[in-house]
């Protein structure tokens, strides 16, 4: 039986503030001390970690002066080269300070929004300086509670300069930012601007510089409004979008929970998993979670080994479940082609639309085939379960990547 | 007092399937008759809608021969004719069948996609033969319970080839069809493909001739993910991708309710009508529910003139919320404008940049501001329950449209 | 038309956890300055409110001295009676502390459990000081994110112990207190025991003097589960088991919003007031609701008189539904009374039975009968939306109460 | 490694309605045949199960005529005969025909509730000739959508007054039955009386014989609500009113699936499974679920098959669970006694009461303590997956049963 002990290859991430999480919520004090970053590299080292993401007021205190500012991003780099960690992801924290409390890129206040601009490049410095080359906008205050404000399209426009704006701070400053929106629907926000992947995926498509921009979904956002991560990200792969993940687990229906990977929908998070290792993503797999609040720092460390662990046994288990026959067959018995129809559905023409409409299809037989996916479903499952054997020299090779 | 009666001139529809609606649901036999189209029609232009949608199959059974379709399809038209009514939309029903039961263009057997792109041109040609310029799609079996069948990618493919293919028979056949996707979470499926507003938006990106397609949001699907629908609409007018609209109610995180438009979210149902009415949309207001099942026939015609004039109610108040100066002041305090970081953050340029970057800003005084929303909202409240005097010569001139 | 200023005599109270509510949040510092506990009973008292409600460390720290207990204590009484304010209802904090993080009557820790009898029995004598005479437990920390730990049903049993010894002192003190438990679904547990108002009620059943014991349902709490408010009042009210109210509002499944009283679900706050009015509850209206974060003082103050105003105005919608004919009209036509068979269905007798098991019903006809529902939603949503002119001379006598 | 064969005592049921469902749902046609109580009978027995359950007209039509009533119980009755099958429990459908659309017991028509009546007493004899010894009560139309009807405190009523009437019909029969309550928040009625566990809970508490009557909590109907099961059964455990239970599962916020069990929430259902073996509850396992719409008639017995073999893996795993030395080293890490303070907190003196109030707690220390959870869930999620060994020589007997 394998380990399961991460190395910096499986390119597993945590941001400052996720091990650094003290354990605040609505109707608690934090019930953990905080721990500083360099404390937090050395420990996220000691474990397997590849990188450390941040956001600038992780680091640097929002009213530090400059000399702190400097000590403390020094302190940082002397720890992640002592260590060996890099910091793969910077994004900026627009939510903590009052001044953001109806939006920071949409607040209905010029001011608030011309702040939040300057907040993020100084941030976008930072996070370059750091060697950062994944940008994230998390707009968790962009929302609303009161619409009667009426500035439902306003926020939009000014949301959407914003990016245009900040997009080419980067390339003026040759920074090479790749952009990833982290939507999430609500919380703290009544509702928030961009809720899910597919209302980020379609907000880009309204950016002058679309190509710069793509997602980071975030398992327990998605799931708050019921909808299905697997399905989010696949929308993302399938738009060559998926630019960054945050891997977490959550309840449907309910407040932000930041669970650790695996700990509550484990279907979801294989098949989140097998997506990630099978559909071309390269990137950092990054733990955007939080030890429960009920836990001493021991409790902290264990969550984190308990993410990249889970993870690490479902990369397994869907290696096994590609080499496994008679899931295997259960698939190839699930997908039913035909040439003859490929060739008249390939590439409209009105010859092939012609051809196709006159067509007689077997409407009854069609609707009679069992698809078999009660028994694929209870295969994967037991699977999971550690029930089927592990297949003695399963091919290794991942699936060829696509798009 | 108004009496809130409907013209054409509101542009009111109702689908056949909606106040058809014979009121079936999965633990119950139907409880109305089948009433025929043509006395739909009929009623429907007493009540002072404007037109009448279709599937396929709400005019023509499935199974139905070519002459007593065109029988059916006679006598539908010369009731439109009599009555004065139109047919805006059409679209196809592929989810009835046990033929679609694992989708339709994204079924895993070819032959199901095949029959699916021809049941669609067949029904664009019905549609096209009775007048309508918008095409919708609702993919209510695009979707899956088992993420195991490992089709999540191939699926968006289909999908997405699918909908090319039948653009351009629409365009080879002159029809001119705008084609409206129409997302939905879940139901009849575990997680339906495009579940939400944004992505339909996200999907249309990644098509061939995204100019052709945009959004049917539906007040009902989006408000089952626990999502904003006013919100939902306004990304769809920001992207200029508003194609149609299907009006009604929902209770969150629960069964497809499909409940008279008002009944349940009045707030929301009065920002969607302030938005439809100020925010350039010009196209049908489409009700896409049905009368409650305990309801008889009278209980039809009570459901369908209730949502039209709640519809009128709303739009009356908007009007009078417009013309409130104690909320148009409000409004105004709300909003903080500043000429001078306009300019500096309107466009980039490096030099704006850096005087941004250099910029002091009170950080402070900017988390003290009251915005006054709990008062804006109160007021907001009052006017719905009708505490707020209707203000004499207020002007109804609608504010300029955009997008 | 009203002015709809709140007196004395409408019982209204605010905790002073609620317009003393900072705005801060999980992702947020706070907005607002803490409020003193003397000021927050005078600006109640000026805006007409009743009473205000309490727990122990509203008013005095966790950490006090006797003598700063002593000080806060007298000048918090001296403040309500300056201003002729009461504290109906008194509680305690058992969620603040990182001492019960994990529970307080069903931590696993047995210290903990002691520590939370303890410090309930010091709050119910400063409640009872204060002139309380309900005492609420609302167990937000009981509860769990890990059901691993096994203690499910142990918890329950503890849970027990903690109100049969809290029950015991109140008696063995001479406090004469009813207790009323206040459910909650989750927030801020993954899952809190007792999560709905059923659940206290079935709780109830299993204590050693269930007459001491009712419920304090909370608006915002059943709704997060997207249960129906109004049917759980009417629950407890059938029961004989509504002792207190918390009133405020939330969108169904997601994070505990506690808005403003009637600000998003304006039927729900319709039905729940008049149930309130109607059903014989004459207990405080208690607001359980805090401004938006986004707000000052200011807003603070508009928030609490938004509350009262609108109870006020759906108080008198209610009057005014009694006393339409046409609504009233709409409800006998939905009731079928039968003398006869209530003859033989109102006591079970063998004679009955048999004669019932014999009886021949027209069952087509029950099915077909129409009742009116859609027409009298429409009635009721109009009423509200202040269409339906008040009826002069309207009996303003309520109805009879029960239970 | 076991075969998970399931055998006559592991007690596992079906209804007729479950395998014999048709794959019907709002927005399509059956996509399977019906299948004849006799036959399910035969393949369920071959299948391993121990039972079968029953709506009266799931065996018999509603409009059957006298012989036709006697010749399909004859045929049933002989087919449970040669299969070793029995039938323990039974149940009325009270929600297919028109008659029941606004409710049964709580129809605003006097003669619908008495028509109720009538039926559940002719099908309590159909129950008790087949041997049935719970009778179950699944109020799925007793509800609202419409609360302006103002029957939500009648309809309480009503429902009590047929639920005594009939418990004594039940004994005047001599029939001997154990009531059964089945709560479900929502659908097919926008809101059901009686949503949740302990909504039923506390309605029994108020009925004239609340020992006949308890709970059949369905997996599915909780977690709809976004509740916990696994809390919903600790409390009907809890409270001795575990009479029966429906297994299957679900995702929360959504409409009723009825999936396989284990199928979605693997943990919930271990924990079920867990409280079911260890809680002391010795009825039948039933599966109240049905294959996915998708499948033919292979699909539904791989559906009950995979049913079957879940609850074995999970039974296994919970006996692994109590075996593991690890486990139950952090179970026992979680948990601290005291045996001094048990003493002052089991039974309330007003010494004990005063030894307590003055005795002084370490708030800090016990704010500190880690309890070690999400270590101990990560153990239990590798123990799921199968990656800890099983442990040879594990105790076998189950822990003690309680309530």
């Amino acid at each position: 039986m394998q380990d399961y002990r991460p190395s910096r290859e499986d390119k597993f991430t945590f941001g400052l503030w996720t091990v650094g999480n003290p354990g605040r919520d609505p109707f608690g004090e934090p019930t953990r001390k905080p721990l500083s970053a360099p404390y937090i590299v050395q420990k996220l080292a000691e474990l397997g970690a590849y990188g450390v993401n941040l956001h600038d007021n992780d680091l640097v205190p929002i009213d530090a002066s400059a000399q702190e500012r400097d000590r403390l991003v020094r302190e940082f780099r002397q720890a992640l080269s002592d260590h060996g960690l890099v910091v793969p992801m910077a994004t900026t924290n627009l939510f903590t300070d009052p001044a953001f409390k109806d939006g920071a890129f949409t607040s209905a206040d010029a001011r608030v929004r011309a702040y939040a601009l300057q907040k993020v490049m100084h941030s976008m410095d930072l996070g370059a300086e750091l060697g950062a080359t994944t940008y994230v906008f998390w707009g968790g205050r962009e929302g609303t509670e009161v619409d009667a404000g009426g500035k439902l399209l306003d926020a939009l426009s000014w949301f959407r300069d914003s990016l245009n704006f900040l997009a080419q701070y980067s390339q003026d400053q040759g920074y090479g930012y790749r952009f990833a929106l982290e939507p999430k629907p609500n919380e703290p926000r009544g509702d928030i601007f961009l809720p899910t992947v597919g209302s980020a995926l379609g907000f880009i498509a309204t950016l002058d510089q679309p190509d710069l921009f793509g997602l980071n979904p975030e398992f327990a956002h998605e799931t708050m409004a019921g909808l299905s991560f697997p399905h989010a990200v696949a929308q993302a792969l399938d738009a060559g979008k998926l630019f960054h993940i945050d891997l977490n687990d959550q309840k449907p229906g309910r407040f932000d929970q930041d669970l650790r990977f695996g700990a509550e929908n484990l279907k979801g998070a294989f098949f989140t998993v097998q997506l990630l290792e099978e559909g071309g993503y390269d990137g950092p797999r990054h733990f955007d979670a939080h030890a429960l609040r009920t836990e001493d720092e021991a409790g902290v460390w264990a969550f984190a080994r308990g993410c990249m662990r889970t993870y690490l046994i479902l990369r397994e288990k869907a290696e096994q479940f590609r080499a496994d026959p008679e899931i295997q067959a259960a698939l190839a018995a699930y997908r039913v082609e035909d040439a003859e129809l490929a060739e008249l559905t390939g590439k409209f023409s009105r010859e092939n639309a012609q051809a196709l409409k006159s067509r007689t299809f077997d409407r009854e037989a069609l609707g009679r085939r069992g698809p078999g996916l009660e028994h694929l479903d209870q295969l994967t499952l037991e699977l999971l379960l550690g029930l089927r054997s592990p297949v003695q020299g399963a091919p290794s090779a991942r699936i060829e990547a696509r798009g």
